[in-house]
């Protein structure tokens, strides 16, 4: 197949963090979340390990569970980050603090969550190289996850404060010890499907050709 | 836009970490690899944090250098783990291991090594959920890089061998020390564009809906 480019950089470009614009009274059929993770699985891995596993949450009340250990992390955090943002002026930041704070507020109400888990926790002093192959090999099929759901007309956004409570997260699920926890992704059709490129300072601040 | 899914899965499932199908012989354009990274920093942060840096390597004796500090641990690595998937008839993995190896020895000449960093290296006892948020913010961007190279003709693969010497490779291209490298992409034209979906087992035995 010949890709259309302008059809998959927008893909790429447009697949934003959604939090005010999950739409909350929409229902979201298993059949689309499977099929998304059919997509995300196509991802490479380390070694060819696919050690992931995925637990998707529709059930009322243990979504109203995890929304309750988030929001336990997310009250602190996200006024002390959306001070700092305000203090130093950075516009782009406050909007997305905010947008959190919504979220956190009406995270029970987004009828999919979707936490994705790699089988095999890594000891507490396993080296950054190490994790480096370790979150490489689930980052990647979560982000196809993110992707596949938006050229479906669904939004989702990567959070990981309800990692602080992993552990009672974990209870709640039944997940096993070496079951690792990696994220929580609240999933819903959008309001409208016209989100725009992020303003992002030029790509030649960030690169470095041949050395810093 | 709407998007044409049929061509965005196809971007999706059949982007795979391309070793044995790299073009060693055609030369890469900088202006590729800016366009691409443009649409890879379009992947959103934890907290908006955008920390990236990446180098993008095409000078031959510092790609030589890296490709050693490679095989220095590719060595020992590969050929364990394939004699583990020989042993319990993984013929897939096997396949992935040979071409690992092809990798290895071919590594100096690939056109572009890509290093993604991180900006604001985490001490070492920094819990992982932490560390989740922080390689939740990098790995996407990459896999969106990879996506974009797909869609140009090119292919790469995520490594993260190279880390092993990661001190060193930080010496060689000049990074502050508070700089974490986080994976080595070799990057080139594919011989052919045809790839396919891999062959996974269903995502139903990897899903588990509202607990294990």
């Amino acid at each position: 197949m010949d890709f259309d480019i302008d059809m998959t950089d927008e893909l790429l470009a447009t697949t934003r963090a959604v939090r005010k614009r999950l739409d909350l009274t929409r229902e979201v059929p298993r059949a689309v979340i499977e099929e998304c993770l059919e997509l995300a699985v196509q991802a490479p891995t380390g070694s060819n390990s696919q050690t992931w596993r995925w637990i998707v949450v529709d059930d009322a009340d243990k979504r109203r569970a995890l929304a309750q250990m988030y929001r336990r992390h997310a009250d602190a955090y996200l006024s002390g980050a959306g001070e700092q943002a305000e203090q130093r002026g950075d516009d782009q930041t406050l909007r997305v603090m905010h947008s959190a704070v919504y979220l956190a507020e009406h995270l029970h109400e987004v009828p999919i969550h979707v936490i994705p888990c790699v089988e095999g926790r890594p000891p507490a002093d396993t080296p950054l190289p190490m994790l480096a192959g370790l979150f490489g090999s689930i980052f990647p099929a979560v982000w196809s996850f993110q992707l596949a759901l938006r050229a479906r007309g669904l939004g989702s956004a990567l959070t990981t404060l309800h990692l602080g409570s992993e552990r009672e997260a974990a209870e709640l699920l039944g997940l096993p010890d070496n079951v690792l926890q990696v994220a929580l992704l609240p999933v819903a059709y959008t309001k409208g499907t016209d989100f725009k490129r992020a303003n992002r300072p030029p790509v030649s601040t960030v690169t470095h050709w041949n050395g810093w």
